[in-house]
């Protein structure tokens, strides 16, 4: 499943495992280059996450998980635990924000803990990580359910989103974008707004690119527009991922998320963010309690090399950002919705 | 003045007046290059407004004004105030949405109409462009006085400000960035979060440019990132310019304003917008009827020629919005500020 062949409806992947070694598209490179580059180990895996060759938390979650598995396949040594495990500890250093990769990297470490020998952790961590895969896409089918019955459209609607939370973010399909293939699916989707999502463009190159391919409608509007687009009218709702949701319903998302979040209640607008339970940090309290990445300045001051600003100013580059639950109108797993997400709420959803 | 070697204080302005000629400093280059333009005729300064080589409402409205006196200087023939008329005619055209342009060319054509030669006209056009010119640099000075006394900081504070509205945007100086200046003269200024613009990147290229040419701090950040700025508590103003202002005291501005508007309320922080009187357009009763001008997609799907998104892609480029007058704590012309505006206020600024 994988490497599906109906690769239509489920989107096109953002990586191919090959058993001995994982392919990951370049997504860098979108849209005018598929160029795929192939891991053969942990630590070619995690410089392709802190490069962001891959990115997007569940494809960063899984990505890992097949990264833990190269490990115990190549390891040289006579202790082939501790290169596994170091391997484990090199990936989990390659972003921070995300929780989908310490939660498959736990997932992988229990797996190793139980193996005997290293053909056997070689054969169990490669399953262990393309089951990790396959939950994720079937967790994405499950969440589109989950959010129509939320969003109940009675007519075709358009909606809003932000970065890419696509085929290529996850295992197939997308979380918040799997929520408007389904749309599409039963002809409930009208258009698409996509914020081109500066500083990395998410939404240009990757979110568009996705919903051309499979000829769903889109807009592209830079991420200022977002609030005339809002104050329009068109839009119902506001369709978002998330890197991190924390015990009482905080979401960290991709920088901008919050903006919109404020934007969308202001104008009486739907908020929804869809992410697989993997996403729900329970031993976190609060979104203050989320580590934020910041990225190069580079990435503002600069596209491709060429110079957009005078070089060397100062750069605020924080690549994520909080939104409180109490702007959030639901959140969507594949154990079911959380609406008005507050502490309760989200421990129900793991009861 | 217009030639002010006083440019430091005053900042890097974006014309030249040579009398029988206008230079103008070619905005989509900077900041990597700076290189300057030479318009003979009307039609060359209308071009260059349209092209956005020259850019930011008041220095649109200069720019045209000298664009009519090279048109009296050059009409070649028997009917010159024909020829001047249709340059008039042209220059009106450039662009849609920023007031200023049409008022700076009625004020233009005023003084042809009194004109009985085209010696004359040539000569009281140059001076009519020139006091314009002079009138701008003036309003802003006195504008960054009224904004202090709106503001009062007991200590240095950080703003974040959005777009460019500095000397390059004006006649020198600046609206919004004069106020910046004005704190940091005053050494009551901590800092600048400057938004970097999407989709013309006004910010980084200029904005930046500018404060960093005059050793003012400045802090770059994408759009989406201003949310979390204001929720950080770092941020005691937000200052922007205007490209119309409405009787009852809606803004017209820059793409993403309105967003900025709607944060600041939700943040407590407020919102200030700084603009000469010729910005105020009595005759239109609500934003609502301010013609918004929507530009090519390639300005979303490029950058210099470099594909952002799939080719063709459907995209939605607005650049400007419109926040209401209920959103803004202060709107300051040269004619002093109008707190909480409204009808009654902005009719009180013209009394």
């Amino acid at each position: 499943m994988a490497n599906s062949t109906d690769q239509r409806s489920l989107g096109t992947v953002a990586m191919r495992w090959h058993g001995d070694k994982l392919e990951l598209l370049d997504q860098r490179l979108l849209p005018t280059d598929e160029h795929w580059i192939t891991a053969e180990g942990a630590s070619a895996v995690a410089q392709c996450i802190t490069d962001m060759v891959v990115r997007g938390a569940p494809a960063i979650g899984i990505s890992a998980a097949y990264g833990v598995a190269l490990a115990a396949r190549h390891a040289g040594g006579a202790d082939w635990q501790g290169d596994v495990a170091q391997a484990i500890d090199t990936l989990a250093k390659s972003r921070p924000t995300a929780v989908n990769l310490f939660w498959a990297l736990q997932r992988m470490e229990r797996v190793l803990l139980a193996c005997q020998s290293q053909d056997e952790a070689a054969e169990q961590l490669a399953s262990e990580a393309v089951r990790i895969h396959e939950e994720d896409l079937a967790a994405n089918l499950a969440m589109a359910d989950h959010a129509l019955d939320v969003m109940r459209p009675e007519q075709a609607i358009s909606v809003l989103t932000h970065c890419n939370t696509g085929a290529l973010a996850t295992g197939g399909y997308g979380t918040a974008l799997g929520v408007i293939r389904r749309l599409h699916e039963r002809q409930l989707l009208e258009n698409v707004f996509a914020d081109e999502t500066r500083p990395w463009l998410q939404g240009s190159r990757l979110t568009a690119w996705e919903l051309a391919r499979d000829e769903i409608p889109v807009t592209l509007n830079a991420d200022g527009a977002a609030a005339a687009i809002l104050a329009s009218g068109k839009v119902k709702w506001v369709i978002v991922g998330a890197d991190r949701i924390t015990a009482n319903g905080d979401v960290a998302n991709k920088i901008g998320t919050y903006s919109l979040a404020v934007l969308a209640r202001y104008h009486n607008v739907g908020f929804m963010v869809v992410a697989p339970s993997s996403t729900v940090d329970m031993a976190l309290a609060s979104g203050k309690d989320i580590p934020i990445e910041e990225r190069e300045g580079t990435e503002i001051r600069e596209i491709r090399g060429i110079p957009l600003a005078p070089a060397g100013v100062e750069v605020f580059n924080p690549v994520f950002d909080v939104t409180p639950a109490s702007l959030i109108d639901a959140i969507v797993t594949e154990k079911g919705a959380v609406r008005n997400p507050d502490k309760a709420g989200m421990k129900s959803l793991f009861a």
